[in-house]
């Protein structure tokens, strides 16, 4: 963070009586936040209020009173509900007026789309005195920016994708305008998988250090932990020298997990790999029940390398869609390393693919024994016929999170696979 | 929402650089917003600030003004950015003392675990003096209760599994032993798929008034509505009797897309209704690409009734794993009604599943035709043998969205198919 300079610190706004009666989250002040950052800003305080606008009158003109800039979000619709047009002009000390060009577009806009326009949809093209308009490309509800008390309202809607892009061309630019010396900010993201939290930690010692610069931040989540660089300087040369330092000591630090630098989905990751390189890909899934696959399959294109899939969750599928050997199920239960094995190159031969990954474990909450608890998982991959396994623990944190962690191992050892398979192995095997 | 009681109002707090930052998204208030609901009271504000001890100490006192209680959740880690039990203290005007029996139990949990205790773990053992300790058996940071000017303070922990248990075994009860005359609330809930929004709310008209008692509220999210039902009354018994009428009057002029008063998860309600009544099922998914056997199969026990399913992304598998007619691809596209019945027919075939449903579409972005645009989706379903199909154009919403929409579909349809299916009608095909 840097120095405490009023006209850097920022309050974001929200509100909505969906919001603070729990029925939705605020997750736009988190977006903007963000954004703010990168600009170099400091946002120190969010607000989420009902619609009352008695109580956000208030607000904004104590936010104003300690911050360079507020933006908000919400309550720029056509019903009476919708009270930040009217707050904002209170708040400021003066009168809404009525925008004729933007009433004209309202007008146009409903007449292309067949709708009558009434009286309540003509709130939208009113404005308090003296502010600029933010246009809308996305909705009918246009934002607008407005000074308070020397401060910068930026008001914006609140449905997400009408949001971004305005707070992006248009509310960024203006906060960033009256700013003197902004400081230049860069930044990056590191993707890495299979260290825990703590043990990283350990490693970037004191660069994650409040105050630091470049501050290193971590959060972890299903076994992946993103590392962010900010490096904050009064020149942008400066700010990128400093990131790229702090970010090829990270490089080396911690090459064996990094999966990423800019793409936190480690299945997408592994799917686009896919496609850049032609290597065909298939999955047989027993306790993640089609995870990986979903997964994989969000990646636009997949087709050209993912035919098709097996949920195998019975050991008859197994032994059917497989052919799995029954003596191995007989002889080891399905959740072995023996069935993982079994199950990729089963998986492999039968769709033909050069990669397969297999996934057999114990989700829970039922099906555990003393030898095999819940959170046991057996991954096999077979990459141009050879196979090989892994056993991975998971602590039992419920149903849900270990098919996640399983999921995400699955796709880090099919990355680590992609790694090692040749390039010039030839065709597919059929 | 009831009267301006301010024994009733209560502000929420969330401490932590990671959110104001917009590293992490604060879904605690949300929660503890809907719990004080439920309980009668009236959430008026949420605020966010990062670890910063003055703040947080103006913060509460400004609060405290205007509220009967507040609630905060974060900062009562071991380490130096933990500020809240400093921030409280200095905010009721009081010292922080040690909690010996907290102590205690510290320093056991660690001896347990084979970790070592530090000075910094001592601080977890310190309150404002005057404060209640409120328990955490899932975790080291024990929360606390403290009256400030007026309001009691209760501070919980950050991570959700820890907060909501103490949330509702020790902040609540505290929260509502204050206050005199507490109006009774009573709450339903009603899932409800495939009605558009706009259509509940004209069907609906002046239940959703503001202010109205009983209150109908609605949320909306990939084809499903959640609506509920809030009344609040003097006495328990007046307040379940308002409630059960309206709920009455909703079962009447909604049963036909009612699919649960308390699971919101189709999926889920479709799994446990194929467990209890023994049926078996699989699934052939193209577009959504194994994300309606993922979502089927996070209901526990499900393997009794769910062997396999099938992800045939390409004509190919199409072909080879359910026997589809290359002929029917050739003639008719994969995405249409007659591959639909085939894949569906094939599935139940090959599976020996009473159900079968199967799902083919254009998810995007790339595969559109004039004919076929992005949000085509056909769906089959085999009951028994008898195969039907549905076809859908979702709104290009893009991939993700469309994935959600067909896949909640396919369980509705499951759903209805398994309303018709007799109970009787004896053992699987195989």
């Amino acid at each position: 963070m840097s120095a405490l300079r009023r006209d850097l610190a920022v309050a974001l706004v929200a509100t909505g009586d969906e919001l603070v009666e729990g029925r939705h989250v605020d997750t736009n002040s988190s977006v903007i936040a963000r954004a703010l950052i990168d600009a170099g800003f400091e946002p120190r305080r969010f607000t989420v209020l009902g619609d009352d606008e008695d109580e956000l009158v208030r607000t904004l003109v104590e936010l104003a009173r300690e911050h360079g800039a507020i933006v908000l979000t919400g309550g720029l619709g056509p019903t009476l509900d919708d009270v930040t047009r009217h707050a904002a002009a209170r708040a400021a000390g003066v009168e809404l007026v009525q925008d004729e060009a933007v009433l004209a577009d309202l007008r146009a806009m409903f007449d292309r789309r067949g709708r009558t326009f009434s009286e309540a949809n003509a709130r939208q093209a009113m404005f308090p005195r003296g502010a600029h308009v933010l246009p809308n490309p996305n909705g009918t509800a246009a934002g607008f920016a407005l000074e308070i008390g020397g401060a910068l309202l930026c008001a914006l809607p609140g449905p997400p994708r009408e949001m971004r892009p305005m707070l992006v061309d248009h509310a960024l630019p203006r906060i960033t305008a009256r700013v003197v010396g902004l400081p230049c900010v860069e930044r990056r993201l590191f993707h890495l998988f299979g260290l825990p939290e703590s043990a990283f930690a350990d490693r970037a010692g004191d660069w994650m250090a409040r105050g630091a610069n470049p501050l290193v931040g971590v959060t972890a989540s299903g076994g992946r932990l993103s590392v962010s660089v900010r490096a904050e300087a009064s020149t942008r040369a400066d700010a990128q020298r400093v990131c790229a330092a702090r970010g090829a000591e990270i490089r080396t630090r911690f090459a064996e997990w990094i999966f990423s630098e800019d793409e936190p989905d480690l299945a997408a990751v592994v799917g686009r790999e896919l496609i850049a390189r032609n290597i065909t890909v298939t999955l047989a899934e027993s306790c993640t029940g089609g995870l990986a696959a979903e997964r994989l399959t969000r990646t636009p294109g997949i087709s050209a390398v993912f035919e098709l899939g097996f949920v195998t969750y019975a050991n008859r599928a197994k032994v059917e869609l497989l052919g799995v050997d029954p003596a191995l199920l007989a002889a080891h239960g399905a959740v072995s390393s023996q069935v993982a094995a079994a199950m990729a190159r089963g998986a492999a031969e039968r769709s033909g693919a050069r990669l397969a990954a297999s996934i057999t474990g114990i989700a829970g909450p039922g099906g555990a024994t003393p030898e095999k608890p819940v959170g046991l998982v057996h991954i096999g991959i077979s990459a141009d016929g050879v196979v090989t396994t892994e056993e991975r623990r998971f602590l039992d944190l419920g149903r849900d999170l270990i098919r996640d962690f399983a999921t995400n191992t699955v796709f880090d050892l099919l990355r680590r696979a992609l790694v090692r398979l040749p390039r010039d192995s030839g065709a597919p095997t059929r």
